[in-house]
């Protein structure tokens, strides 16, 4: 959209509510045969059967909060949305079936603004298959809001709650971590470059994992589809969404377990070693404080260890230990370290 | 909360989101056994049956846009945040069962703003008995925005949409219409007199029902028992949100049919019409146009007329004609005119 000299701006105004979501989801393919009746009533309907049950979870991202226009192009913001709520449904063990999605936007956005954002949320809705069953178009009096909605479901037992940590379990994490965190600070300072020298040309090319994380993450449907290929429940489950010392202290905060994390264990991306050698930041600091990954965090029983063990995906990063034994770091140096939780919170950033 | 010179402000800050969400959510009572798993996970777990069909409806609103805090007391405007996700599933003909909450919202707002606003939301979860089952609570860069999703169920057999009504059916809806407007208007009237003096004392004694209508309005879940205890399946159904003439576009354009209504049948509030004269309106126009009734409006075969009439929840305003003769309005001097729409538009009231 920024090279487009002469971009085409409809006013919402010209289509009017009813319109503008006509418009929006028109051709909105349903993957689901539970997805029985989608937009288009006061509500969606969905069928059930008896086995399976329904998960349902909700996220609302804010212009200037959760994002900054000035380098998240709309389309990824669209798909980026489906993804931070498609990863609480895979979190769950289940198969995300359908989103709703509501919008609150300002006139100072053309028609065609929205049509990108659409485009993102088709995308991922797409490449996901979940289906788009409904939302609310409305007008805001400032920024942009995106309010997504996502059902799954799953039959009742397989279903994984945060709560299940035994003792002597592994803890277990997918891909690696840290870089959206840092896709962030590289994107943040190409804007303050920006804004001193319009003509600077940025070179993101050694930080290109790390933008690519920040601005268009990947839910881990994958690895709900491995685990049930592997046999493997785990005992419990999150989605690291908010920083990994954060979601390791829900996990064993709601089982009423403790645990030791090695560091040595954390898996790092290259350009997260490399990147934050530059930034003269902490890796291990980075990891388990930056949000935004979406990788899974769970915790599977001792017996399970032959069935993922040398998994490319899944890394083993620590045990779960008694409740009164606490949550710590053993680094590489072998001291033990309280975690304590450091994850994004918007309110205290924000402040 | 006006009337407290010392009011105990404690800064979101302090608790942190996670804190935040813990505090405002303790003490929920779950009515149904669907709930499996409420607040507290990725995802909140609901179990279904083959027979019962998921009704799923997502709405957002906008301080500015849909509500004015300097009239909107925070507790109504939760009441009314869930009020309005609810009516929309009595309008499919279902049983409300779950909602989820999310809410943005900046640190000029305190805790304890948030709590009167919670405390509206959970009034209402127990007198609809709808389970508060999730959520998301972020920081705002300005105003207050709220996101609900309302879940209902009901036997496939009974849902309702909005495209079912076939040619000489009734055209039917609840209450009476045109309050919730005037009671804005009033309020707005009121807004305006004390900006200008700030000692006049607002005699709303006279606007009691308009004012509580647009207040505290209320989703009309007991029509949904009516209906079945006068086994009555409306052919078609829309709850009356924007506006009379709207839903009726709405319902005509999905079932592909005409329709009259008749002016001297629309049910009428007598302060709706004093007011309207005191304010030298046309009350036609107010009840055809003007929103936030939450009333329904269906429609019934001919043969179900004797199950409905002289109940004194339910008017028939009209009936159902083939597509090609279009829907009119017949005024009491029998002349037709054309409905359009002039419901509430967010888009085009904000320009």
């Amino acid at each position: 959209m920024l090279e487009d000299k002469n971009p085409q701006r409809t006013a919402i105004t010209e289509l009017g509510e009813f319109g503008l979501i006509d418009h929006l989801t028109q051709n909105i393919k349903l993957y689901h045969k539970t997805s029985i009746k989608g937009i288009g009533d006061d509500a969606a309907i969905i069928s059930g059967t008896s086995e399976n049950q329904k998960v349902i979870t909700t996220d609302l991202l804010v212009e200037g909060v959760h994002f900054d226009l000035s380098y998240m192009p709309l389309k990824h913001l669209g798909y980026k949305a489906v993804i931070v709520n498609l990863s609480d449904v895979y979190a769950m063990n289940a198969t995300a079936t359908q989103i709703t999605v509501s919008i609150a936007v300002s006139n100072r956005f053309p028609v065609e603004a929205l049509e990108e954002l659409y485009e993102g949320i088709k995308t991922a809705c797409n490449i996901y298959q979940v289906d788009l069953v409904g939302g609310d178009t409305t007008s805001s009096t400032s920024g942009l809001v995106i309010s997504i909605t996502a059902l799954g479901e799953a039959r009742s037992e397989e279903i994984v709650q945060r709560n299940g940590a035994k003792e002597n379990d592994l803890l277990v994490m997918t891909g690696d971590i840290g870089a959206a965190y840092l896709g962030l600070q590289v994107l943040e300072r190409e804007k303050q470059v920006f804004k001193a020298n319009p003509n600077a040309q940025p070179d993101l090319e050694p930080y290109s994992y790390l933008v690519e994380r920040q601005l268009k993450p990947e839910a881990r449907k994958d690895i709900i589809a491995l685990l049930k290929e592997l046999k493997v429940i785990p005992t419990a489950m999150i989605d690291i969404s908010d920083g990994l010392s954060s979601e390791i202290l829900h996990l064993t905060k709601q089982s009423n377990v403790g645990c030791h994390i090695y560091e040595d264990k954390i898996p790092l991306d290259p350009q997260v070693i490399a990147t934050c050698e530059e930034f003269n930041m902490d890796s291990t600091t980075i990891a388990l404080s930056g949000g935004e990954d979406y990788e899974l965090l769970f915790t599977v029983a001792m017996e399970d260890f032959p069935k993922i063990k040398g998994n490319p995906n899944l890394s083993v990063i620590g045990h779960i230990t008694k409740e009164s034994e606490g949550v710590h770091l053993i680094t590489r140096a072998n001291t033990k370290i309280p975690i304590i939780a450091k994850g994004w919170n918007s309110f205290k950033d924000s402040e």
